[in-house]
């Protein structure tokens, strides 16, 4: 079995034992998402980049990770897949000869 | 190599190729995925849940799965093992007996 | 009239003249200020603190105000009144012999 | 003096009692606001629109005008204004012919 299908396991089994399905609409999942990841944010807040806390990186990434994998999985997206052709599309929009180096938006370039 | 590995391998050699590693500090990775997160949310703003458009989410999803892969990496964390770690720690936070069939927090049961 | 109650009243007859009220309820309305959030935030990515661009921050801070004063009208919410409210609140968790020059979180005080 | 001047006075005073301008750089400022946003979400999490906790509602609420007024102030943005400025431009973007009773964004319209 695939690495990502086995984490999606893990986390399908973990909501099934408490019948959260019910709650689980792709919507809310997306503002789960948000509230996890305004979490992680949170943790860098009024700091420099190398002092948060590592720890707590891990914990917040981890659930962010989590709801996110939930969402593929309520759409049958391939996780692998849907970065590679999402990496693909980038490397149109933003070409090295004209994005290397540089952190502008590809509208800027 | 496991599929998470070569997950982050491709989007390292994205970002390398453009000599974008200068500006992904851990601080400015967490603000892009909540970026990612708020453009995933607009895509369900004033709707029911089933009506997002299903390939801007895998776009939107994938922007955030890749970015919340690079930070992963910053701090050298394995995805699936950091997932796992925290199903362990919400299962002690939401034991199947209380949080079976509700969606109250872990504070509240 | 109060300066917060004009802003309402031109917002309300904004969104009254499209019949936009149907679709402002709570939840969305806090969806809506996180996504403008994450728009504001974008202004910021992979910049120092300084180098945003000010029309744009003006834009987009215009919007988070704009759904956080609708979001506060659907509660009946005096915006002054809770401000004040919790600026109070916020001096018992910190306060000044404890905080002053710290940016710790008040559970780390 | 206008109502927005006196929140604006309140919440500097509450701030340089403590000494906290020097971590209120208008990145961090921008980061706050999104906290603050993913917390208010978190209230709306797994319920219909009408079950967020009003008391909850009005503190973080409270706590996003807090962040939005004080990056305001550092721009030295009028509140009022802005906000009129962005319905004069919507208003252009969303014209009551094209907008009326939908929701679509303006690129759909």
């Amino acid at each position: 079995m695939k690495e990502t299908e086995e984490i999606i396991n893990e986390l399908i089994k973990f909501r099934n034992e408490r019948e959260w399905e019910q709650f689980h609409n792709p919507k809310d999942l997306a503002l789960a998402i948000n509230i996890e990841a305004g979490e992680l944010l949170e943790l860098f807040l009024w700091k420099n980049a190398e002092d948060a806390n590592k720890e707590k990186v891990k914990a917040e990434l981890a659930d962010i990770f989590s709801f996110a994998f939930l969402l593929a999985d309520k759409y049958g997206f391939d996780v692998k897949q849907i970065i590679l052709d999402k990496i693909k599309a980038n490397s149109e929009k933003y070409p090295v000869n004209k994005a290397k180096g540089t952190a502008k938006k590809y509208d800027e370039l």
